[in-house]
């Protein structure tokens, strides 16, 4: 069973296009690489029935070193087979390269999914879509201020972001790419909808201040995996994170129903 | 003292453009982490005094997990201080997130300079420039075959990889930020460098096949670290990695010497 099949049958069966990212804080989260894996746990049982999917970011587990590689193991553990991982990692490189990224992700690490850039082009790519059954979400268009001084160059007759979602469509031979669209410019989830079928992986709501409600009905098709809206730090640093989820996970629900 | 500082007192001293790249393959190496750090321990001793730096490819390591890590911090340990040591990451993310990035190459790692993409824009980049005294690469052409996919679009006067330079100009705020150009591709260097007098690094000779002398004839000028060629499985899986670093410090010798 692919990604993608198996993110649509939890994503209908519980009514559920929340994803919780996984993104531990040392400057928060007492007690080193242990207090990380612990709070992480705990927040997985926690929420483990109200998300179709969980995504640690890799940034947030290099900084603890090794260990921090140790505890992401752990946590991915603790998920289990069930609920599907996307490893946020935002790989690229060239070919060869993009090889042993592929091999860390879905063979070292056990990821479900991932994240990846596409600047090197369809060759690099490649590396990481010939794993027919598991997900490759291309970073499209980020959630952060910047990401107008080049994605939204015209290039030349359109944006550089559509060029890439392009792209993205290109290399989905094996139909389990999607897209990294950034929960917080609506108008060109819009846009990109309006030209790619492709599954959306929607974060920046929360710190980074996303409309949940825009977000989804620019997004959500009748395709159950057409919007993932993920929130890391707004569940993950709550006092009560499963209640926090539930109030994401309702937000959600009351903008667009998973229809399929 | 700066990483392009060090880069040029180096290039000088040595008369040496050569980076010598530490990317351990499994599959090449007998003995897991083991065997991969006696080998790059062992080149690195071999190659120092003939390099002005040495570029271990995070995904080298990373593919033998948390040990992996452990093993990069042992190399980085054994090349010492005195030799910058650029890590190949070609990290890319949003603010907060390069934040944690950053934290990892530099603190953790205790890497003196590293790779970046920039799609994510200025914001994004400034996470790791504003470590004054460590280096920070731009990923601006690679050597792959699929960089035409989005390196060469039209955006929309000038190729996006023009674009990327000039952001990389932008963010050099603290004279730290030079640019990875593939040797593959001589022409386009030659347009960034009419462009552009940030320092290049240059990965894609060897099983890439650049062509070492296009390069450096593209790339250099009176900045010692305008141009640094850097080569990987060509010395690493060398019967005698010294002499094959000799042969490449003597062909990039002959091609221009190091003036300033």
């Amino acid at each position: 069973m692919t990604f993608f099949d198996r993110l649509r049958a939890l994503v209908t069966e519980r009514d559920s296009r929340l994803c919780v990212g996984l993104d531990p804080d040392p400057e928060r989260i007492p007690g080193g690489i242990d207090g990380a894996v612990d709070l992480c746990t705990d927040v997985v049982r926690a929420t483990a029935d109200l998300v179709c999917c969980f995504k640690p970011n890799s940034a947030f587990w290099e900084q603890y070193g090794p260990d921090g590689w140790r505890g992401l193991l752990a946590v991915r553990e603790a998920i289990g087979p069930d609920i599907p991982v996307i490893l946020d990692a935002k790989r690229a490189d060239v070919g060869h390269t993009m090889d042993a990224y592929a091999r860390t992700v879905f063979d070292v690490l056990g990821m479900d999914a991932v994240t990846v850039h596409a600047y090197h082009g369809a060759d690099s790519l490649d590396r990481f879509t010939r794993y027919a059954d598991r997900g490759v979400y291309v970073v499209c268009h980020t959630s952060n201020p910047g990401r107008t001084d080049l994605q939204h160059l015209s290039a030349p007759d359109e944006p550089l972001y559509l060029r890439v979602a392009a792209l993205a469509e290109r290399v989905n031979e094996h139909g389990n790419v999607g897209l990294v669209v950034g929960a917080t410019a609506p108008d060109e989830a819009t846009t990109l909808r309006a030209v790619s079928s492709l599954p959306f992986l929607m974060p920046g709501v929360g710190r980074q201040g996303g409309d949940v409600a825009a977000a989804v009905l620019a997004a959500a098709t009748d395709d159950p995996a057409s919007c993932v809206i993920s929130v890391s730090g707004a569940v993950l640093y709550e006092p009560d994170p499963r209640a926090a989820a539930q109030r994401w996970l309702d937000e959600i629900r009351a903008c667009e129903p998973v229809t399929r």
